[in-house]
């Protein structure tokens, strides 16, 4: 059977962190579907639709790696696509800890979905979009932060 | 002298954490008085007079359990009640550093007011009111996070 | 029926922030047993009977205090001595991930047996028997953290 | 190509936890190698012959998992029997802290092997080998701790 | 070359925790540059005015020290002032991981600029400007929080 | 005024993350002693000779770094060669909660020796002598974690 993978977020704007985990991920899964979760109530910093269009030149080279939009709950979208793993990636205690509450509340409500984590490399656990989003705001450089092939200004 | 303890939340909604807490907190404590902070500028997810029949619906047979509604500072709403006892459950470490800053500060401007922490049962650290609300807010099943004599739907 | 919590450690010396834990307690019990558990396979720093008898002098005047030492389970002792909780002062996220796994199996081998946890003053936070020792070992002055009663030198 | 992924510790016991971190795993990998670690250095409490008994007896009707003795490093181990994964199970922040030093170096020594993690069941995350030890050395019943199928006594 | 650092933040208000930090930075650099960070999309509790007010009172006799209102990035505004430290005061786990990833990504995009940090002495750990501005929203005391210097009503 | 700092450590070995604190500690202190604190209870991994001829190897061109070896507490050794500060890298929330225990404890036994911390490159925040010891214990290759100009075999 297919072990296919969503890897969930907001992308706003994808990080050299999450276009590291997705490559990672490849080797564990057959097939990842990175999945950016709408959420009508909270307009984001960027366009959603540049927010699209950055992660497919990301993994534009990817066959495996395909690029959805989702609303609702996480394992919703998992069971309509097939899913039965949701790929994340942990930089700090402070994840771990957000992560463990979303996981195990997830396992009750769907337990046929597996929640999968790998390591960030040292290199990128620092980068959040969050912190990207304030550089940016600020009219810093953010081209050391998001994946090489994107031109963000 | 009656030991009365404040067990305050905004029980939006009660969950099988909290429900559990003031179980077993009737152990430790003559009266325990759940009480709903109402902050004028948070209108919450569900309504106020929802959450407050859910929480008498849930301690209606425990003699020893008043459910109120308080504005303002916790440890002036203990003094108002005569309670010198607040209790919290502790489900993680970041829980933990929350606490541990609110607790230390109302020792200061209340000293008689001890906080007294009771750990969640392992099966109930992960449900949080606001991933319940997440769920919900989605359309999905939050029936095995809330207690067992509630129906939310 | 009469509130009885065992406060158990190696007292290996007792702490200002030992005492502090034991003096706020006796709000919330009827009786404190200050229990110095032996461990026959650690001989510890300072000899058994000398902590004993610094924890005698502590709280000499507090006749709801008592000192006792023993040997195995914390949970079996407070099973001998009718004490139906376990008092432990929390100063760090550290402290309390290890007192959610001891705390946490206490519960599951003696489930009447309640941990009751209280914050430790900002003041006493960073104060730790082990440290202590490093301090004594060195000819360091050590009276700022042990209790004002007594001088160990 | 085979998904293999390695299972490592020192099982002193094996915990409940252990054995549903092996059951989910085996979605994820065709093959799970459980790798008892012997360190000359370190004799353990329970004997090495026993452990491997107890690992055995727990998984001997899961064709797919296989147990192994290794001593030095976990990943010259997966080089050896060709595994390109690293299967940990996470319960607490702290155990987080620990398994990232220790992954984020190994995938410098190693770069081809994967260190993946799962969230253990809330129920098991209080459960750890050296607190099962303590018990048992205490004369303590540990059966709601080990697999159901064994027996310690 | 004189020694400059900027201690940032929005000092909403300024408590007896960041009075500590710079008073004891003193001994370290040759001159602090206490920058107040005007956020236009937040509004603050008290107005901006008013908290410059107070740092100007609570540091008067401090020649070494100025105060600064800035936009945008804090390590543009250092670059701006020609000072090559960012002073910050550790008080909690929780302040760690957030200061370590803004100071590891501030590293990248201004290299030059390096962040420095003591900790909070143990009676000033649990202040936090968030707290204060609750117990006064809420019309409590928060005189043994702010600088001795100060009188908020 | 010189302001000296020590940099205390046992260096069992000097890996990466060590060298590229002192180095950036050069911007802050006029000099740095680099302090490895010899405990007559623990043999170490290294011999105590080896240890220091790297650290001498690998600071040799810096005129501004000492090597000395002491015994006790570290803030007496402080006061002996008249520096006033502690220098100390961060790498993880768990480094942080030990050096807050150490810090807050040396500044009430020696007020005038104040702690400064700066944070680990994300590159280093992994590398702990003790795992770098036990790659080297089981014949791994740690090169990539001890300073490039030595040769450790």
């Amino acid at each position: 059977m297919e072990k296919i993978a969503v890897f969930p977020g907001s992308f706003d704007p994808i990080t050299r962190g999450h276009e590291s985990i997705v490559h990672r991920g490849l080797s564990l899964f057959d097939r990842i579907i990175v999945a950016l979760g709408e959420n009508p109530d909270k307009k984001g910093y960027f366009p959603i639709d540049q927010r699209i269009k950055w992660l497919e030149e990301v993994f534009q080279n990817e066959k495996r790696v395909q690029i959805k939009v989702y609303h609702g709950l996480t394992v919703n979208f998992c069971n309509e696509v097939n899913a039965s793993y949701i790929l994340r990636g942990l930089r700090t205690a402070a994840d771990f800890e957000f992560e463990r509450g979303i996981g195990q509340m997830n396992k009750v409500i769907a337990p046929s979905v597996e929640t999968v984590f790998i390591l960030s490399y040292p290199e990128y656990s620092a980068i959040s979009s969050s912190i990207v989003r304030d550089i940016h705001r600020h009219g810093g450089d953010i081209s050391a932060f998001i994946p090489t092939s994107l031109k963000i200004s």
